[in-house]
Formats: structure tokens, C-alpha cells, sequence
């Protein structure tokens, strides 16, 4: 008859400490406490910052109120929540636990205030509309930041008073794991928030830059997508060289392979017919120009030499190096693709745009040429698929 | 004669999960453990990913071997090291740690296979050197996360087997903490380091759209430097205005309060004369383009109304839309006192810049008519404190 559920729940409170999934976590601790000991449902009321309330996240149990998830939301006015931030428990109750028997008892206590016993009343309705006999709060410091709402057990019989000094102690890891999930989270938010501000500010500038180009309108962000579009195939191939890190390169170096332009004067950019030699070696120029502007970013490695080399061609009549197959950087040559694409199916002042057809043979026709015969085949492939 | 210390070790055991500061938390369990425990000195072998071994992290004692800090580095071929990823452990020993008294009664025992004792012989010598009667290994799942260390007991009696079936249990929440520790600034790293990718490719394409401009080279990094001093100097003033977030946004307003100038044409932007009216009217679109290419970053709040009304007046003369005092947000409140400053002392082709002593009495000259007083008032502080 001794409770033999209590080394099966300290491990899983030991392990949760790693679990950094708020949700799962939360589900696990609910979960074993309705198997081990075998209450009839078991449910956590957690405080959600952003909502300043307290939200009954998971309601669980083979027989009892399943309340969906969610639904029930209390503030601090509410009497039970009231009850233990304003730690009338202390007062009131020895251990942390607070449940309906003794409650009950501590009604007829006639050292109790009015206001404490009518406080004291409210809360025991509210845990009968939870149809909770025990409420377990979990600080972290003093702070309360969620309830453990236990059903009776399923064998009808009360809880001893062992059992919820072993709740109060467990309800103080699982307190210990939460804060330490939630912070856990807000850092994975702040991060995910730092990624989306790098990448939008990114396009934001490239898209102004791409703008100084009256010409080819709209092409950073068309070629950005046929980028990436390729990795995602080649990702397919082979997850080792593809992996998330690589893709992120490829994003900036697609985003910033023409940001070079904006050391060109206008007057060649835009200029109203065909280019001289010297306007032509200008233009030229752009690719060592931004790989000069991203140069002092440490943190661009693959991705500068993407935006270097996106010129180059296979056979090593690119430019700025003249580099030749496997030499050039695999960013480039995927650039060195969708950018090929884009400025063969856009119309210039001189000339119309080839239709997607003509221009997928196109590249058919100078793969192992002037372009990476690998990245060609990916890139047919895509058309293929109907993603192009 | 009870072990006094399991409480309070137990306890700060639980509380170690939320320091995340891993050199803290190692500093912390040694601590605790010398001052608890009353051993002569204790150390921890922790692994360091970065370097494939385990570095001596922290070794403390009132009496007894206290080496440097990273001083010791031991890879997988140290004997003591190998005895534990082995997991010779589990078949030599009982309980989890392994004392130099049990050790050497070990090695007595004929069932050890050669190999085994020569090992085992290896790992007391290694224990030898650094002074330790007990080894408590620290695992995460299998993967040996860490060894304490601890000399003998300044009573000089035995460790009991309860003592040690203690530390074997406290040496399994220790590794929880310092892999929860790990987790946790791994995120943080990724986070730092995605901070500085964000403000670096932001710094080269600031300077990079800078440089379009002839007569402004330098401008957006003055203007930057400047507003982030003037913050610096206001934040003394009021802790909760000025806050972290406060300092980015202003940060990459400052950065990017030009960058409007990309959409208005090189031929007005340098021009060799006095522009007339109708290109002064078109440089003054720059600040509406900025805001309308940072717009879409919705995480851009305020840095994106800095950037937007950094032409603004606090008599209402300023544009694009004439803002009053304190209808002028207070980060372009800031850059416009910098960016005035900066103008001022800049030399141009029709006019040699003013001495920074000049530029100072026109500011104050102008406070409270072009320039906000407070702002102003605190530039002067800053100039006269020298750091202009």
C-alpha cells in the first residue's frame, strides 16, 4: 500500500527538465499523474503572460470532466486563483495542497475572518465546477505560476496526508521545469524574431537596390525563389551538404547577388541603348563590388563567394576569375542558374523575353557550358515538377 | 552524525536549473560541495565540445590541489576519462562512483581481465594527480558529461556508501543542469550571433547607399555613433524609456535614416551647384521613401517613424508633414540632432564645414526653435564631457 507511483513521477519530474516543449511538457506531467495515480482526470490551470490569466491547458482522465483545452481562462479576481497568490494557503493550510475535505473543515474554524471564509467558499465552488478534491499550486519564488487540479481517486478512497506533502514537493520541480520551458521558449522567440527582422531588412534593402535597375524590376526576388527552389531539390539528394545553415547562405547571397550595382553609376544602368566596352567592363564589376560591401560581415562566409562568383561560368569563360567547374562556389553556380533564367524570360528594351520553354532548352543547350551540368539537371527537374 | 549536508544540496540541486550561466553553475555545485560536504578541495572534468576533451572547470579547496583553471585538459585516451565512457564503471563498481579505497581492493580481484586492471591502475594514478579520493561520473542519457572531483574529508574518515550513493544521485541532477546549461547557451550564441549578423549586413548596405551620395561619405556612421551616445546619455536619465530594445530600434534607424536617398537620382544627389527647387523638393521625398521601403519589416516599429521624421522641426517648419515638439517621435528627435551635427561639420563643395566649438553654439542657438531642447541639452552635456 505504499505509493508506488512516487519514484516513477520524481524521474519523470528530473527529466522534464529538458523538455522545453511548454505544451508536451505539460502533457507529460498530466498524463502521468492520471496513470500512476490513478485519479479519475487531472488537469493544469497555468498562467499565460500574454493573456494575464490563468488558462486550464490540459484536462485529462478516463472518466470526469474533459474540459477543452483552452476554454477555461481566469484572471486574478477569481477566488481560487485569489485564494493562493494572496497565500491565504499559508494561513490557512499546513502543507501546499489545498482540497475540498479540508477546506471544508477549515469553514467551521471559527478564528477564520469573514472575508477569508467567504473567500474560502468561492474557491471550493470553483473546484467543484472542476470537479477537483485537490488543488496543488506551484511557485517559483513567489510567484504562482499554475494550479494542479486532481479528480478523486479512482478507487474512492481520500488522499493521505503523505501523499500531498509528495505533490507539494513534486508540484515545486514541475513549477521549476515550467519557468525553465518558458524561458527556454522566450529565447526561441527572440531568436526566431532577430531571424525574421535580419531577413526582412535584407529583402527590404535588396529590393530597394534591385529598384535602382529600371530594367530588370522584380528580378532579385524572382531569383531569390528559383535559389531556392534548387536547394530544396538538391537538399533531396544529399541532406548532408544541404542542410538549414547552407539554405540561410543561399537566401542572403540570392538576396544580395546583384547589390554590387549600386556601386554603378545610373547613367550606365539605365542607360537607353546598347553599352560600349567601357560600360560593359563597369558593369562587370558589380560582383567584386558587393562581395567588397559584404566583406566585413564575418558571419557570411558562403555566402559572400556566392555573390563573387555568380558570374563565373563552367567552362571559365565568366568572369571575375575565369573560374571553371568545381572552382566555383556551389551558391554561385545555383545563382548562376536561376539568374540565367530570369534575365532570358524578361523583356528588355531591346529585345523580347524568351517564353519558359525556349528558355528551359536554352539552358538545356548550355549546360556543361556555361553553366554546372548538376544544377541545369535540378533546375529541368523543377520545371518539370511545375514549380517553375 | 546523520548527513546534514543532503538538504541543502538537494535543494540547491533544483535551484542550479535555472542558472544558465554554465561557469556560474559549476562554481555553485563546487562551492557548495566544499562548504557542505567539508572536503579538502573538489573539481569538476567537464567536456567541452568545442575542444573534444574534459577541462578541469573549476578546482577549489581550503587545503589541497587547486590547479588552474583549463589548466587540465584530458581527450577520450586519459585513462580516467576512458574508465567512465567505457562504462567499465558499471561492471567494476556498484554505485556510481569509484574511490581510490575501492579501486585498489579491485585490483585484487581475480575475475578483472588484464586489460581491465591495467585501466583501472591507470585511472587511480590519474585520481593520484589530482589529489581525489572520489570520482562521481554525470551522465546525460550515456554520454559522460562530467567528473567531480573530491579530495578527502577534512575529518580524514571514509566516504560512507550512503555518502556516496548520495553523490551518485546528486551528480545525476547536476548533469541535468549544466545539459539544460548547454541548451540554453547554445540558443543564446545562435542568438548573439544572429544579432551581429542583422547589424553588420545592415552597417554594409548603410554604407554602401552612403557612398552613392559623394559629398556625405562617413555620414551614416557619424550620425549612427552620435544618436547611440546621445541614447546612452539619456538612458542615465530614465532607466525604463531607455531600455535595450529602445537602443536597437534607434540603432537602426540611425543606420538606415538615409536610406530613402537610394530612390532619389544620382544626377540631383551629386550635383556640382545649388539644386533648385524642384530637385530640393525631391531629395526631400527621402525620408518617405525610407519608411516606405522599411515598412514591410513589421518588427521595425519605431526605428521605421525615425527614420521617417528625422527632417522634422520642433517649431513644426520641419517636413514631411510639419510634426511639433512632442508630436515628433523621440528616436528621429535624436538622429536629427546628430544628422545637424554632422551636417554643420562636414565640409561641402560650396562651404567649409564649422569647427565642432561652432556647431556646438549654433545647436544651442537653435534648441528649442529647430531642435528639440532635451535632446539638445543632452548633446552639449556630451560634447562638453568630451566624448565628441
Amino acid at each position: 500500500m505504499a505509493i508506488d507511483y512516487k519514484k516513477e513521477l520524481i524521474s519523470a519530474a528530473k527529466t522534464m527538465i529538458l523538455v522545453h516543449d511548454l505544451r508536451l511538457l505539460i502533457r507529460i506531467i498530466v498524463r502521468t499523474i492520471v496513470q500512476k495515480v490513478k485519479v479519475t482526470h487531472a488537469g493544469i490551470l497555468l498562467f499565460d503572460k500574454g493573456k494575464e490569466s490563468f488558462v486550464l491547458t490540459v484536462s485529462r482522465g478516463s472518466k470526469g470532466l474533459r474540459i477543452p483545452e483552452g476554454f477555461a481562462r481566469m484572471d486574478n479576481s477569481n477566488p481560487l486563483i485569489r485564494f493562493f497568490t494572496l497565500r491565504l494557503d499559508r494561513k490557512i493550510l499546513k502543507d501546499g495542497s489545498l482540497t475540498t475535505r479540508e477546506a471544508k473543515r477549515k469553514l467551521k474554524d471559527k478564528k477564520l475572518k469573514p472575508a477569508q471564509k467567504q473567500l474560502l467558499k468561492a474557491a471550493i465552488y470553483q473546484m467543484e465546477i472542476f470537479e477537483a478534491v485537490v488543488c496543488i499550486p506551484s511557485y517559483f519564488h513567489d510567484e504562482l505560476l499554475g494550479i494542479l487540479l486532481l479528480g478523486e481517486k479512482k478507487n474512492g478512497r481520500d488522499f493521505k496526508n503523505d501523499e500531498l506533502d509528495f505533490f507539494a514537493a513534486l508540484a515545486s520541480d514541475v513549477a521549476m521545469a515550467i519557468r525553465n520551458a518558458q524561458l527556454f521558449n522566450e529565447l526561441q522567440q527572440e531568436l526566431d524574431k532577430k531571424h525574421h527582422l535580419f531577413i526582412h531588412t535584407t529583402i527590404a534593402l535588396a529590393v530597394a537596390i534591385d529598384a535602382k535597375d529600371h530594367y530588370t524590376h522584380g528580378h532579385t526576388s524572382r531569383v531569390t525563389q528559383l535559389s531556392l527552389e534548387i536547394a530544396k531539390k538538391l537538399m533531396k539528394k544529399n541532406r548532408k551538404k544541404f542542410d538549414d545553415k547552407m539554405i540561410e547562405q543561399l537566401h542572403i547571397a540570392s538576396l544580395l547577388h546583384d547589390i554590387g550595382k549600386i556601386g554603378i553609376p545610373e547613367s550606365i544602368l539605365n542607360k537607353d541603348g546598347p553599352l560600349d566596352e567601357t560600360e560593359q567592363n563597369r558593369i562587370k564589376e558589380h560582383p567584386i563590388i558587393g562581395a567588397t560591401i559584404l566583406n566585413p560581415i564575418k558571419e557570411l562566409g558562403d555566402a559572400i563567394l556566392g555573390v563573387k562568383y555568380h558570374h563565373e561560368k563552367y567552362d571559365g569563360s565568366g568572369y571575375p576569375e575565369g573560374l571553371k567547374g568545381k572552382q566555383i562556389p556551389l551558391l554561385a553556380s545555383i545563382i548562376a542558374v536561376a539568374d540565367t533564367f530570369d534575365a532570358m524570360t524578361t523583356d528588355r528594351p531591346y529585345r523580347r523575353g524568351l517564353t519558359k520553354e525556349e528558355a528551359i532548352s536554352e539552358i538545356k543547350r548550355v549546360s556543361g557550358k556555361q553553366l554546372d551540368p548538376r544544377i541545369a539537371a535540378a533546375f529541368e527537374q523543377i520545371y518539370l515538377e511545375g514549380k517553375i
